[in-house]
């Protein structure tokens, strides 16, 4: 099957399939608002305006040359395309005077000119019969989904957002032929993904099964391309938005439906992100960091930014990338650990950060990326860590909840493309306990060593799997790690030091959160990092200073947003829950 | 005057006037937390028993042989501690076993060993009588502001946060004179700044002028220090709380307060943010942007995370910080605009985004910083820029208006240290033109050369100083810059492409926040980029790239978070304005 998969869309670009015009030469146009005018700022002095004059020629003169010379160069080009398209030449016209069917040019007329005061429906208003009767006139701002240019007819779908798409037609009057042809012919010049403006009178009783807005359409008056596309897409959005088991199907067909690489979606991101899955999953992104600090304002803490930019790691252990700072090197932090920590001294007593982390790890994996964004938190405790556990527990519990009963639309689609279940969770937190985990592990046949050892991805797919089965739910804490693997700051467990007043958290088997009580105490932090034989260097200073200072007994958590995404959605790869994700092969776009 | 401010404060430690006190050794308790005990975690095989328990045994011989070590190190000085300061043996209690002056080990208590349930009070709730009768006990827990102990008695102040603070009293009591005499040792062992928990009985009809609670008092019944600070703190926190007008005025007098410098707040940060106004100015900072963002979520915005490892400048003409990307090299990111800007191409029409911006910039001024909050939106536009900053204008007043009202009380600690009047402010944007502001400046004597050139810092102050003059707002903004001091990514004017579709908001005649349309048609970006001599390289390519496939007609904004929290609190310097400030010569703590 994969050997049939071998078309054009796996790297460079595909044909814009919907229209194989050429863009009209745009050059007349971009000239256009060079060009003199009333200048929006006067009360000038006479000496003042002959200066700007002055400098304004001289200006204007370098410019006809070099707009010469562009022209020159183009000008082969732009006949050959003229004559083929046989488009009207293109000159700027204000809204006043538009024709029917555009003249205007692409993507230059939207420069603040002036402000028409015409307000864009909504596609998704449109089968409000009250507000938008059959009849009345609309204009439409969106993008151009798909069109279709046929004889005497033209029919287009225009989209809104990632999802929102109504369709548009337009058919031969006979009563203005000249008009008609003209127009069609202007249609034939537009490409998809375009940013258009259209307006259309509303024709109801339609059944239009393949737009969101279906018993409603659009008959085109006028239309215009605000922002052209090129004509070669790097692929084609409904290609992008395809499942993989429908891609899958259509292998054995006449018809193949293409296979788009990771790699070339991430090279176009801005692409991808238009199909309504990727657009979603960055709702959901979004939605996820506004229900954690819901959850957190309503449980007293406040938000803290703390440097990214600092002395030492904050983690050690784990890569680090340096810059040259003034001089001096400066580590760029792997967590806000040791700045919340210092939060606390300085009698905040609830704080939480949103913002990205470091990790020059070369982990090229499907969980592993090299920046993401941490949702922290760190709070005084009276006297025990389970305190925080529970507000950590709770703020996910606000977060799956509000997930499916607010965000049910984005949610919606996203399974359409990628299917997944909702995550299932427990009203109290499920705690289990190392040996429990150790137990459990052993059970399924895995070799655990002394048991102090640290667990894999595929002990913690098993642990997973086994919690589901045992306990019914996909979020579960393990909790009580080994000190050993465990960072410098966390508290030693006081019955056993062996182990360590921390935890992780878990969704279907893969680590969303680590958390711990974090050792307070000058003394026995030094004598940690004794034993695990990492220098105190100048940032590690100033942060035990803070506990020689007094400092509340605290607790804490970290959560990767990436993986609260990619696992509560199930998804496959965590690069699809970051916008523009980076692992040590990509920093860019 | 400045001459006699040559105090002990400026660099290094003070002595903690309280109590000149030593801490007791700590070295018995910490070892008690490694002692043998019930594992919390049970359920082993009884192979893993043995095995445990030899690995257990080895590791427990190899930490006696550690602390014999350390034990033998401290004991010359122990001792030597423990006779000048008579304190009881220090030996690990619980809760149950504790006296009623504490001989509990100071740090290590709270160690999760067991959840007590015990709450503890507020203490701006203690003056609630129907909660807190008279006779009532309670528990606190807080930090040891000031304690005095003289013959029999004791005065003490106990504080909560950074301003909530209430006093407590222990008289010798004639019928245990014993109790009474461990009781006063035990509280000359105490440091101010400490963590204590302390249980005392409510005593009404107080009149204590010097606390926030000044209706109620408490008789000390039982106390212990939770986390000890260190006898010679860096400084007092009242020290750092007072006004500069209060310093200046007491230099004259017999009792100077010593000045601090910023040097050695800034050193010992955790310690300056404990000073009331300064830890108000931290909770401003968030409240703005829970504003912030509570305004955009109500004018339609989402949040996005964009990258700040990018691989190239977003920013030319500032500074820029890099790093080893696995083989090549990246950039800090200098602003999130290529990302947000390609938000919109990927139909996310309106985007904000919370988080750090980095400037590799020599400047050494008061108001700038090379890492700080960047508060940034982008948004599609009808056909006018003017809708993005009446966005702007909105959110800011939403901004303006929140902090009055919800967070009046810090406002007031705040300006009783930093005395400053509210920021005022139009209810429809105040908008001056770049011309405009020519003329104010030449009236006021500038020399504005062409008229083209950027405005330095005295010219923006006087700029503010006449709007407030004309208008009666220290807000207002200057729009129509010219293009030539303006990024690349700047819609030109369309009238007069010397000028730009952009404007700067002010606040007293400082700048915070920095706008535009966008140039959104790829070959006017090129065109644009060739003007200035700035080379396309791969990150600006993707960038261009995603206009190529389209893209709406959009304008944003950047602020930056702590100079509008500096300029709205009129204070002197921006890194009061930031939790842990990043200069040139500061990279730590």
């Amino acid at each position: 099957m994969l050997a049939r998969t071998s078309l054009s869309f796996v790297s460079g670009f595909t044909q814009n399939v919907a229209r194989r015009s050429v863009a009209p030469a745009a050059s007349s146009i971009v000239t256009r608002w060079m060009s003199e005018g009333d200048s929006p700022v006067a009360e000038k002095t006479e000496e003042e305006k002959a200066a700007i004059k002055a400098a304004r020629e001289a200006r204007k003169a370098e410019k006809e040359r070099k707009k010469a010379e562009k022209k020159a160069k183009k000008a082969a080009q732009a006949a050959a395309e003229a004559a083929a398209n046989k488009v009207e030449d293109v000159t700027y016209l204000t809204f006043e005077e538009q024709d029917s069917y555009s003249k205007m040019g692409d993507m230059t007329r939207v420069m603040s000119r002036s402000r028409t005061g015409r307000e864009f429906a909504k596609v998704e208003d449109l089968e409000d019969a009250e507000k938008y009767p059959a009849g009345s006139k609309v204009w439409l701002r969106g993008r151009l989904h798909s069109i279709r240019v046929k004889g005497g007819s033209c029919f287009l779908v225009l989209r809104q957002g990632s999802f929102n798409t109504v369709q548009a037609l337009f058919f031969k009057d006979k009563e203005d032929p000249e008009g008609s042809k003209k127009m069609l012919n202007y249609l034939k010049t537009l490409t998809v993904e375009s940013v258009v403006d259209l307006e259309g009178t509303i024709v109801g009783d339609a059944d239009v099964k393949s737009c969101s807005v279906q018993s409603v359409e659009l008959n085109i008056k006028r239309i215009h391309s605000v922002s052209k596309a090129r004509a070669q897409l790097p692929f084609l959005v409904e290609d992008a938005a395809r499942s993989e088991e429908e891609v899958e199907a259509s292998q054995d067909t006449d018809r193949p439906f293409p296979r788009l690489g990771q790699e070339l979606r991430l090279d176009n991101r801005w692409m991808d992100l238009r199909a309504p899955a990727n657009n979603a999953i960055m709702k959901i992104q979004s939605a996820i960091c506004q229900l954690f600090r819901e959850s957190l304002y309503s449980q007293g803490f406040m938000e803290i930014h703390t440097p990214k930019l600092i002395a030492g790691e904050s983690e050690s252990g784990a890569g680090v990338f340096t810059t040259d700072y003034f001089g001096t090197t400066a580590c760029l932090a792997q967590s806000p650990q040791l700045y919340k920590q210092m939060a606390i001294s300085a009698d905040m007593d609830r704080v939480f950060e949103i913002g990205p982390v470091f990790r020059a790890e070369n982990s090229n994996t499907r969980r592993h990326l090299c920046e993401f964004t941490g949702l922290d938190l760190e709070m005084a405790i009276n006297d025990h860590y389970m305190e925080t556990l529970e507000v950590v527990h709770n703020c996910f519990k606000h977060i799956f909840e509000g997930l499916e009963t607010r965000y049910a639309k984005e949610l919606a689609v996203i399974r359409e493309q990628y299917h997944s279940e909702p995550v299932t969770f427990t009203d109290e937190p499920c705690v289990l306990h190392w040996p429990e985990a150790q137990e459990i592990l052993k059970e399924k046949g895995f070799d655990m060593g002394d048991g102090m050892g640290d667990l894999n991805g595929a002990m913690e797919l098993a642990l997973g799997e086994a919690v589901k089965e045992k306990y019914g739910t996909d979020f579960f804490m393990l909790d009580k790690y080994p000190a050993e693997i465990r960072p410098f700051y966390t508290m030693p467990c006081p019955e056993d030091d062996r182990f360590s007043n921390s935890y992780d958290m878990f969704i279907r088997g893969l680590e969303i959160c680590s958390g711990a009580q974090r050792c307070h105490d000058p003394d026995l932090v030094q004598e940690i990092l004794e034993k695990k034989g990492i220098e105190a260097g100048e940032g590690l200073q100033s942060y035990i200073s803070s506990f020689k200072d007094g400092i509340s007994p605290h607790a804490g958590a970290g959560i990767g947003l990436e993986r609260v995404v990619f696992l509560y959605l199930g998804l496959d790869n965590v690069r699809k829950a970051s916008m523009f994700p980076r692992d040590p092969n990509r920093c860019t776009p």
